[in-house]
């Protein structure tokens, strides 16, 4: 509820300065941090990406700016209704909800929803706010199974009792309670069928832990949840995904916080997170040397980009794991495993990792 | 479980009849009905795609079915023992167990998972089981909520009292027991998000149905949970969708089967599915004239060829409906709703539709 009052504080303050402009025949500005790459830095001690405090300041009187002056003050206004009216939407509702002609001419307030998006993001700059705390959230995605008992809406869940399927995991995920966490860490992956096979193996039974996945990309829901675990549970969180850079950038994402969300990096990133495979070395440990996929130009060039990257460049085992992989000139998949048995993952490679602290970080 | 000895039993008859076959010294084969289009009917009674009675017979000894017919005993022998130790593998983890190179020579008995998924298809149609009753899953997706009690895996779950995030729906619903259904019908949305805004909305409880979502594509999964609930409950089901003919399509795959699964569209097909909207004449009526998206050639393209399926052919309604998104011109989102307020959607037009029976079909 502190949560709920504070944005709606925020946004409310934001539009009284904005009156008050007006009523002092100024002309009315906001002012913007800028989301650059030139304004992010990785911080070296919190081990985040970070905004830099470079700002523009915004006008309404000034053609180049009167537009998204005008976005930005709209967005706030459906998010403030939103918060009002205790309801969530999404990025696409949201940039509906906006979508009209400025009366009396035939320009809209936005035509596309990369400008409802942007001037969302700069509402998350300019009010400290995350998009969840200003009731806009991304799709939904991703299952969960393990030894928790959450609060949500009222219901009492059981992750540990939801048979096959798992608990659903919303876009967001700030008013959920942990009522009761014995699982001592997390395995998050990036392929709902490897969650599958987990959980037909009953691992985060066996292994008293919490299995996480998303189909692909990591919602701001998941990253969100992990984070939660994190920083209420201190549970280590372990990431297993396909060796090749897109797995990895997986991993990037969760530990540093992305490059197009710096801006609330603090607030998403988890620099406690371990990568625990595919490494290149399991290629030979555990026989996968006949499924491996050889590299396109594109994995090539993707490796190099992220090899350079501030918050991979000085660290040592990284860079000799892309070193490796450049070596290897072949990508492997989670479900290669599969080929030395169907519970061969869940069984002996995963145990024997999560023992001998098998892990990059 | 009697399910399950059904498809062991299929899969070692098949085998014994290959060794009696070799024990005779014939050349050993198989016989796969044909699965291409020139061997797909309209059943206009039945209302489902059908594969016609073309046949093909599969011969060890013959250089151009050679690998073929080793893909296909391999796959079988693969789903044998998934069956025998009671575990589901995906396609991909299939892929990976049957990968191989054939001892003594340089070549794989598969190179790419094209080759193994159309083996497993050959599987269903040679067996008459269903890639599920094989124990191989699609992948996972979709969510639902509403007043149904499930028993899955031991597990009792109540789909009303799973807070924000609903139950994840599996990738095999197969073995899901169903314990308790008060919900009076179904609505099936193409959106997650769409999703979400109905579940915060309890649309589920104060209209007694189901919600269901899938983001994207369809899955099998979710395709046999709503067969399951309109066979054994004899549930309506709506069909909710962007207005385009991606949309449409969904709707057809739900309805008739996939041209891809033809070969199982008696288990897939759901004659009884309504399509609820979005309809081109609620553009106007729901004032929704400033939100369309103009069509570009793939769409005229996509919607021609639509209109030309064979099941669509005929149907008065639905010509009239591609005649008018024709004429039209443009797409419509289900999101394009929320230019109406967040809940219009919920309180408005899904309850005025339901009403009055407005859907085609």
């Amino acid at each position: 509820m502190a949560q709920k009052k504070q944005a709606k504080q925020v946004i409310e303050d934001l539009g009284k300065d904005i009156v008050s402009q007006i009523k002092a025949m100024k002309n009315p500005s906001i002012i913007v941090p800028i989301r650059a790459l030139s304004n992010i830095n990785y911080n070296e001690k919190s081990k985040t990406l970070e905004l830099g405090d470079k700002t523009g300041n915004r006008m309404f009187f000034n053609v180049a700016h009167t537009k998204r002056f005008l976005q930005t003050v709209e967005v706030a206004s459906a998010s403030l209704n939103l918060i009002n009216e205790n309801k969530n939407a999404s990025l696409r509702d949201v940039f509906y909800q906006v979508k009209r002609t400025i009366p009396g001419t035939h320009t809209n307030i936005v035509d596309d929803q990369t400008e409802s998006d942007a001037a969302i993001e700069d509402l998350e700059l300019i009010t400290g706010q995350s998009r969840e705390e200003l009731h806009i959230n991304a799709n939904k995605n991703g299952s969960v199974a393990g030894n928790v008992v959450i609060e949500d809406r009222g219901d009492t869940i059981d992750w540990s009792k939801l048979g096959s399927g798992g608990w659903s995991i919303p876009s967001n995920v700030e008013l959920i309670t942990f009522k009761k966490v014995t699982a001592k860490y997390i395995l998050y992956m990036e392929k709902a069928a490897v969650w599958e096979r987990l959980h037909e193996d009953k691992f985060w039974d066996k292994q008293n832990c919490i299995i996480i996945s998303s189909q692909g990309q990591t919602t701001r829901g998941i990253r969100r949840l992990l984070q939660r675990l994190y920083e209420e549970f201190n549970l280590p969180i372990y990431v297993l995904t396909d060796l090749d850079s897109w797995g990895h950038y997986i991993y990037s994402v969760i530990k540093f916080g992305s490059i197009n969300l710096a801006h609330i990096s603090g607030k998403m990133a988890i620099p406690s997170v371990r990568y625990l495979g595919i490494h290149t070395k399991d290629i030979e440990k555990y026989g996968l040397e006949k499924h491996l996929i050889k590299f396109k130009e594109t994995d090539i060039a993707r490796l190099k980009q992220i090899s350079e990257y501030d918050w991979f460049k000085n660290n040592k085992a990284w860079q000799q794991e892309f070193a490796a992989l450049k070596k290897l000139g072949a990508k492997a998949e989670i479900q290669a495993l599969s080929s030395r048995g169907i519970s061969f993952i869940s069984e002996k490679y995963l145990p024997e990792k999560i023992k001998n602290k098998d892990f990059l970080e």
